[in-house]
């Protein structure tokens, strides 16, 4: 019989023991200080119906991005981000929630693509929203960038520091208003914008040139590349309402403690349905990584499934192709999980089998970490090459002696030094 | 336009944000036993090759049961069980893990099924294993007995009590041999004992009489059901070694300290690969919620993966099963998970929020949980509202007074006292 492939499927991650502790460790810190920050955590379905996921006339354009299936009548695909899901599960709750509403998500999301460099096809972002009915003060923009960084710096030691630049849609709508484009021609140059970090610094400008076919209008573009709004003050009133926002959260930022944030009009998060300030986060030892996280403000997030106006701020920390990307490359130090047991208790003959199980379970009573070696039929030198491996910081061996003893021997296996102990001292040796 | 529907798709499970703590603190719980137990945690893909979820003899049966998709040339799926996907995952690790290897795995499984009563197309699972190559000492199907006692006893306090029933697949066997039963008739009764359950007695009845059409064979049978393996004994050398081996397995059972535990010949787990001794355990205060936990020994977990041989025993929680169905029988208390928040900083004026966010950065710091109202245009009265409505512990009140005195206003949200402290005083007030 032919075996069967051990690998997963390729674009899906899969970690080693250690790599897991790791990761395990990191999420925890980070969804402790979202809960800390008042997010209450959802767990909503992978799989949705396809209607949800996406609108019958976007369906040829996502369809070959998802993994969607039939079910009897059913079509239904698995969720893409953490937003469809939101979205259906705040309108269908609008009377069990409080607002302004923080909720955040840590689930694995799904991309049917091939997978490309650094990109996977099972991944986990790690999602905060905080939503209002009709209002919500931009504030909780301020808030949401400050929850984001509290987050990630609850892991620099394993990611080191980390930068937000912000950016805003209403300057460019502002800006376009006041260059007279068309609604044909703002589109296009807001698709080159979005594309220009993966274009030829030519290939941008020839694109502005094609679709604007005025010097004077391709400039006033390009500038805001090199000198932000410089130059572009004192022109209409929607500008300069745009750059006094800005500049009004750039001072409500620093009010909260945030570190390391700068104006960047470049950042534009793209096509999505941003409607206000929007935010990309970086590391700032590893530019390569790109956005580790990003957001900004929605207008309308249940418009499809309520008439009740719901505004929101949001964003997604890149959960996997952070901790992942940094793992593979062999940038965060794994040596304090490459153990998971603090004890590995040896047992010297099935007789005493039961004598250890008890000793097991005082240290599991204690919270101890511990294992216990249950093939008694094998060699000391087996078991303790087996505490070895699993670097736990102590072996207890038990044979005939220290049955009748009512001892145990504890090996500190760093040091190599043995004692013959009562359970109750081994354990307040265990515990340093 | 049509609204999109707000109800997830049928079997597919939505907490709202109390019932997710309650979720969210039980499963932290019972990972943080198995951790201390010295499982290491995998997280596995979600999706599987098909043919790694199951062999070509058998897709039909299958695949009404599962959710499969076609992604250019690849037939997939989504797992429904743990044990598929920890197979392969081992088979590729053997030289990266240290045996006998103590594997955990918390994750949502997916049947495509139909939605049953009480059954959920999308549902989490907590599977332990712990598996030994060529060979493992069934003095560790005891400790995964005891591990997953002391797992469901850190929860009890929301789910009860709970017992352990301990059948034998060998002792089937040994009866079946005895009675000089063909294979045809071995694999008939079989499948009748599985769904013993689910039968009228008088159709088990039939049908036993059906396939064996011996009175003899048949009381023989049936005796089990009623008195166990009583007047079994001394028939033959199988039958009698699977008696001992289970009245030794009971007395390592107690050793351990399980309670609750006794032998029940009626529980085979199916028609699954387990090979030895199986148990089901259940919750005393909840037989209606049916197994709450179930597992077994398998003699040959990667055979169709790796010329290896790798023994294992393994068990799964029905954690959904368990928590979601008793959330829904109104049978957990949620009230201590009904706020998430000890404190909302209310705040009155847009020019207080740098002092107010100072407040809510301050509580933050110190790990208090807290969020702030940010829609300052907002009356004092929703405000208050708003703090009691998500249950916080505390207000903490910002007007004009206090950015003027450097203090806040902290409001007692249960007794309603109101005092003027400074941030760092009320943060002791809040500490208790």
């Amino acid at each position: 019989m032919d075996l069967k492939p051990t690998k997963p499927l390729s674009g899906f991650i899969e970690l080693l023991p250690a790599q897991q502790r790791c990761f395990d460790e990191c999420s925890s810190r980070m969804l402790k200080v979202l809960r800390e920050c008042g997010f209450s955590m959802l767990d909503l379905p992978a799989i949705e119906r396809a209607e949800v996921l996406t609108d019958k006339d976007n369906w040829d354009e996502i369809e070959t991005q998802m993994f969607l299936f039939q079910y009897g009548d059913t079509k239904m695909g698995l969720r893409y981000d953490g937003t469809v899901g939101l979205s259906r599960y705040v309108a269908g709750h609008l009377n069990d929630l409080t607002f302004p509403f923080r909720a955040s998500q840590f689930s694995k999301r799904y991309r049917g693509e091939r997978r490309q460099r650094g990109r996977y096809r099972e991944f986990y972002q790690m999602d905060m929203d905080i939503m209002g009915i009709n209002t919500l003060s931009t504030n909780y923009d301020a808030e949401i960038i400050s929850v984001i960084q509290r987050t990630l710096n609850s892991v620099s030691e394993f990611i080191g520091d980390n930068y937000v630049r912000i950016g805003s849609r209403p300057f460019w709508d502002a800006l376009f208003d006041w260059l007279e484009m068309n609604a044909e021609q703002k589109k296009a140059v807001f698709v080159l914008i979005d594309k220009k970090d993966k274009m030829e610094p030519a290939e941008f400008v020839a694109g502005i040139a094609d679709t604007l076919n005025n010097p004077e209008k391709e400039q006033a573009i390009h500038s805001v590349f090199e000198n932000g709004y410089d130059g572009l003050q004192n022109k209409t009133e929607a500008l300069d309402s745009a750059i006094a926002e800005i500049n009004g959260f750039m001072q409500t930022l620093s009010f909260m403690g945030v570190k390391n944030a700068k104006i960047d009009l470049s950042v534009t998060r793209g096509l999505a349905y941003y409607t206000g300030l929007v935010f990309e986060f970086g590391l700032t030892n590893y530019p390569e990584l790109g956005t580790a996280a990003g957001g900004g403000r929605y207008a309308d997030l249940v418009g499809k499934f309520s008439k009740t106006k719901i505004i929101g701020v949001g964003a997604a920390i890149g959960f996997s192709r952070i901790f992942v990307a940094l793992m593979e490359m062999g940038k965060i130090d794994l040596s304090q999980f490459e153990s998971g047991t603090d004890v590995a208790v040896l047992v010297m003959g099935d007789k005493n089998v039961p004598y250890a199980m008890s000793v097991l379970n005082a240290l599991r009573d204690e919270k101890i970490a511990s294992v216990a070696y249950l093939d008694t039929d094998k060699k000391f030198k087996n078991q303790i090459e087996y505490a070895d491996k699993i670097m736990a910081k102590f072996s207890m061996i038990i044979g005939d002696d220290e049955v009748a003893g009512n001892k145990v021997a504890l090996k500190n296996m760093a040091s190599g030094n043995q004692e013959i102990l009562s359970v109750s001292d081994a354990i307040k040796v265990i515990r340093g």
